[in-house]
């Protein structure tokens, strides 16, 4: 949680942390400044038991100052001086701006964690160009289980508020969708529209987008509205010139976050519209009962990568392939049983084979459990998810519930 | 230009690019890979002369078929054996795995450019700790006039199409604002609705996500909407929940893209409602006077620095104060006149006066021209911008027209 950051700064030895690059869809960044302000770029350097400060331009100092944190405008240190100084070299200069910044809050040595979304190369060679020149600061680059990423893992009271609020939309974005499916007619075996035409994914698609819109959500990495051989591809998004063909597999993964980058929610239903062929009904089945048994599994403060490991066992019962097998199955259940979800997408603990015995489920930690079945050359394919919270009393909630019936039905099917 | 890639590549002694991070909402991933496909995270590993190769995860292959670049499938480089190899280390493991892919393509030394959106610190471990253990590759982090920015700073026909679309839907929107600004009525100085309650800027700006998704653009950077005090703050985005009073300037500073992170448009009108008071149109006047000098002194091949010193000049000798006289001035002309616009919403060249003389209006640059005033304690303030660009014959085209009006008229005012 954001209160443990001093004592996880501590247990990795680290004096203070620079968080980097643009003001939003910048999750550490985020994480300490808020959604609430629009900042092209800053700064924050938080000094272990201290608040955050935060570096801005001159012409965003209004939203800087929404942030509540205590502010510094970067332009008081005069870039035309500094590269002077720097004889001329900008990547000097720049080195040399951070050092200024750095010692206006008493910070001349020790181990600062660099963070933020920055492009790799600029990243390589500046904080290279700065541990040459300032070698009396040493950088740390946290890769893995960094202070930000265990922090994050598990959310306070105020961040599962902020997910259950987007986690209502999606359900409700999910609904709407299912309610105008429904709404529409049968016609050769294709779902088509008032005027007789076949409806498209990509009408699906712009549908849930406003909706979603018009909630205060945004949809930054897109949604999987995919059918038929499609669906059985964990991550293909769904074709746009698609049509909606009954009795096949529709797999509808939304994962919208608040509008400006902020708290993801993350959920997954199954349909078949009309009705749904034995082959399909099966293969749902397996994964309800296998989402079910997992979701009654889970326990607080035990090993992520278990209940991956206990996925493929049900699943195998059950005579599907696993990643357990062979790793690059196509076939079968072929991908991770979950992940955290909050500022990122995707985040620690992650459900895989390959998790370390750091990622466990500690209380506060908001994940999903999402597992499925793939069969892309039969056209079927199945996955539920949802996102659920381990709360401070050991109960997992599923913080925004839905339905999980298969079959939509259609009129005049 | 796209296709200046392997001569700016050569200029640099570069052997190959690797671009790693998202698949979307990453430029230069982007721009080598188009806006068509979704992946959660890919490497593209270019060498001089060749076409990209995309490797991806093995349950996003449909999607990165859809690039129609060569792809390779990460999973066959299996990460246990790489974790075994490496001594249960996952940072080299990683390393041994990059190594293995540039073998695949035939790199096992040379000159290797780093891009792509990842978090600093772990660009700066990871890629320390590559260049460590393969020290016979010489990793080069690119700031400044990079391969990319250099190549992206100008448009190839298609790319410039992209911009003229997104353009058209930003024209589209403004004027759907200034229609529903426009078509509700005053009251006690106020906009109000049909139902008496005066509008937000938040009701506003609901509208043009609503009409910008409904389009297939998204809203990513947000939508600058101020009155008043805010207007006269450059980057300040307006408080949600602010009133539109009549004869206030409002700033309307749009700057949307494709849906999916593709190509941006920029523009900026400034209203006043109902009526616009002498100090306003005063103010407006002068920016506007400058718009139209710079746009006409606009010269191929030219320094962009040049400009804003021109439009410092310009606003000076009509008694405004300038960043050219105090940097941080928070009065007057206080922002760069202008910047590219592509992939990124700021890119090369910059009007800047703290520009190098390689930031030029080449050949199909697409840049903006944004002179503003501001007068944060008179709440006055007035901003112009249009995207320009650069032909091929020579004439400086703005992409998408829209009028210059001050006043938006009002029922009953």
């Amino acid at each position: 949680m954001k209160s443990d950051l001093d004592s996880l700064m501590q247990a990795r030895n680290l004096d203070a942390l620079l968080v980097t690059g643009p003001g939003d869809h910048n999750p550490y960044m985020t994480y300490l400044i808020g959604n609430q302000a629009f900042l092209t770029r800053a700064d924050v350097i938080k000094k272990a038991g201290e608040e955050p400060v935060l570096f801005h331009t001159g012409m965003e100092r209004d939203e800087a100052a929404k942030t509540g944190l205590p502010t510094r405008n970067i332009e008081a240190y005069r870039l035309d001086e500094l590269i002077r100084q720097a004889g001329g070299d900008p990547l000097k200069a720049q080195v040399l701006r951070y050092q200024a910044m750095f010692q206006d809050l008493g910070i001349r040595s020790g181990r600062v964690g660099i963070y933020g979304l920055l492009d790799a190369g600029v990243s390589y060679a500046f904080f290279t160009a700065f541990q040459q020149t300032l070698p009396e600061i040493t950088l740390v680059g946290e890769v893995g289980d960094s202070v930000f990423l265990s922090a994050m893992a598990t959310k306070d009271i105020a961040e599962v508020e902020h997910i259950r609020t987007i986690g209502k939309i999606t359900t409700e974005v999910v609904g709407l969708t299912a309610d105008f499916l429904s709404s529409q007619r049968e016609k050769d075996g294709l779902l088509v529209k008032s005027d007789g035409a076949p409806l498209t994914i990509a009408e699906v698609k712009r549908r849930i987008n406003l909706w979603l819109t018009e909630r205060g959500a945004e949809n930054p990495e897109g949604t999987i509205f995919a059918i038929g051989r499609d669906a059985a591809v964990p991550h293909s998004v769904g074709n746009p010139q698609d049509f909606l063909r009954l009795g096949q597999t529709i797999v509808f993964d939304i994962f919208p976050c608040e509008a400006g980058g902020g708290y993801f929610y993350d959920m997954t239903r199954t349909w078949c519209l009309g009705y749904a062929p034995d082959e399909a009904i099966k293969i749902y089945e397996d994964v309800l009962v296998v989402y079910n048994q997992i979701c009654s599994e889970l326990r607080p403060g035990a090993i992520s990568r278990l209940y991956q490991e206990r996925a493929c066992e049900l699943f195998k019962q059950r005579g599907h392939p696993t990643q357990k097998d062979d790793f690059q199955t196509q076939e079968g259940f072929n991908h991770g049983l979950g992940h955290g979800v909050g500022l990122q997408i995707h985040q620690r603990p992650f459900f895989s084979l390959f998790s370390d015995d750091s990622q466990r489920l500690d209380t506060g930690v908001v994940v999903t459990v999402e597992p499925g079945l793939y069969y892309p050359d039969r056209r079927v394919a199945t996955r539920i998810e949802d996102t659920l919270w381990l709360r401070p009393d050991g109960v997992f909630e599923v913080l925004a519930p839905y339905p999980y019936d298969l079959v939509l039905p259609i009129r005049g099917s």
